[in-house]
């Protein structure tokens, strides 16, 4: 059963193909004579003939489809922000279709081309940097978007943010306190992303620069084994020094990463190494019970990007001047 | 800015929508006369209209693009499957949109609806059972379609599976031989899905009834503490009967979540506990160096999948006769 299409339900109905468009369109209904609209009628009958996604758009000008852009499908964060912001759509009427950028630049300029140029009617966007000018590139026609993650200069976006400097200051505080002489910092590289930017200021602006030790991570090559060995030949010199340390994790990947080995190896068993970092889901706090986490809420900030773009696509918000909003992070 | 519409451009130029639509299909063009299409050409330039994916298959009948919908997102294996399809198909023309259904039943009937009955030239679909008729049920056009990850007792779509079976078989044999006096599963509910029918199937085609130990999760709970203790206190059982065991985790995540824990409580520091299963990513091989493991390539599993359907749609592939397709998974 080949899918019949408006074209087919034109030919047999002796209509152009716009007036099935406008018999499609409650709207225009109107606007066509009752002879037609039958035939219209009695052809989308005996082809069985279900409008899809496409024709509803020539109707309507409308395909209650959203793009969500993200950043690396291997990240909860980015998994956990789809399954909010779609579930919101959903009750919506609109359904959410994810594009993974493989934290590639190049992938994330065609993407971006791509979807403000196709049939979307709005983009939730997690860019993976936060260069305005690179991202304002990317697009072809504006889209209504919503930036995600990123703490972007410009208010041209709606923004959904987390509070990445205080809580990275708070935690700071805290572990200082409890008599942390040094800060190991495992992180993608820090400069490109506002999000990671930021955490590092806020460790920066509590610490010393001769406690804070930063470990930079390749998302794409994964050399787990070198990056292991430079953490512990770290916490050995730490040992040897009777230090106490405080491994500081941007993101929850890189703690389910090296928590199993530091475990497995002995690292872990002592009061002079400390665990906290930002966490997406209850998978670290189940692991470390103990730990003081900073506990993002992706879900959340997905389903409130959901809401703020559903409120521009109905029309209710007409603002040129957005300022982003901060879902908090708890530590 | 708003985006031009084939609307816009078939008013602007005095034509029908229909002749925009023929315009923009190169090979329908020979029917319009030249005034027309000069006019057309015009209001495209004074537009700035660039058409988008909707008029292309309105003038093609194709959109270039392919829905992927996976069982969860969360599982590095159905994320993988996807960064292997989107490679391939992106390479040929084709994006991939990637949709979850969240482990959901009544969501997959939802999603497979909207994508057989839309815009999207071709499916790839890893359903959450293996019930023919359920998934059958599901689809309101008979969509270009490729099945992975679960045999399905019909030859009426190309599936990509690996050879769950014997790869179990394989680990369980090597297993007892080490010793190992019982084998506790980790797996999602066994019942629902071919994948881990077949892997129990195979641990039971060798081991006998009173070694294999099941414990069942839930997918949508993440219950992890009361897991943690369902495993731990088996293997204190274990220990005072001083018998040796090995944990056979059906999913990589199932392994990252527990394996963490089962280390900070000291359960692994003996070689009474040996680890197996089935991994997705370098990660786990990276934690347990000294485990044998069964390793899947789903990325692989997801590139062979586009291939097969980019044949399909291509045309070069008329069968009605389906055979799957294995990818093996090595012990």
């Amino acid at each position: 059963m080949k899918k019949a299409t408006i074209r087919n339900v034109a030919e047999l109905a002796h209509v152009s193909v716009a007036s099935v468009s406008r018999y499609l369109n409650n709207k225009a209904k109107g606007r066509l004579s009752e002879e037609k609209a039958k035939a219209i009628e009695q052809a989308i009958k005996d082809l069985n003939y279900i409008p899809n996604l496409a024709a509803r758009q020539m109707a309507t000008n409308q395909s209650k489809t959203i793009a969500v852009v993200v950043s690396n499908i291997d990240d909860y964060f980015s998994t956990e922000l789809f399954k909010g912001a779609s579930n919101i759509l959903r009750v919506k009427g609109y359904e959410a279709f994810l594009l993974d950028t493989n934290a590639e630049q190049q992938r994330e300029r065609e993407l971006i081309k791509t979807v403000s140029s196709s049939f979307f009617d709005g983009l939730l966007f997690q860019p993976l940097g936060s260069n305005i000018k690179t991202i304002q590139s990317e697009f072809i026609h504006n889209i209504p978007t919503v930036i995600l993650d990123r703490r972007l200069a410009t208010k041209r976006w709606p923004q959904v943010i987390s509070n990445n400097v205080t809580a990275s200051k708070d935690a700071t505080k805290y572990f200082l306190k409890q008599g942390c002489d040094d800060i190991l910092i495992l992180s993608s590289e820090v400069k490109i992303a506002s999000t990671r930017r930021d955490r590092y200021s806020g460790v920066c602006a509590i610490a010393n620069p001769d406690q804070i030790h930063l470990i930079e991570l390749d998302e794409e090559s994964y050399n787990y084994v070198t990056i292991k060995n430079k953490i512990e030949s770290f916490l050995l010199k730490q040992k040897v020094r009777n230090k106490k340390t405080l491994i500081f994790s941007f993101k929850e990947r890189w703690l389910l990463a090296f928590l199993p080995m530091l475990f497995a190896d002995g690292f872990l068993n002592s009061d002079q190494v400390l665990i906290t970092g930002f966490s997406d889901t209850k998978l670290v706090q189940t692991i470390l019970p103990e730990a003081r986490l900073i506990s993002q809420n992706p879900y959340l900030m997905g389903a409130s990007a959901a809401e703020i773009l559903l409120k521009s696509l109905s029309g209710e918000d007409n603002s040129k001047n957005y300022e982003p909003l901060i879902v908090p992070a708890k530590f």
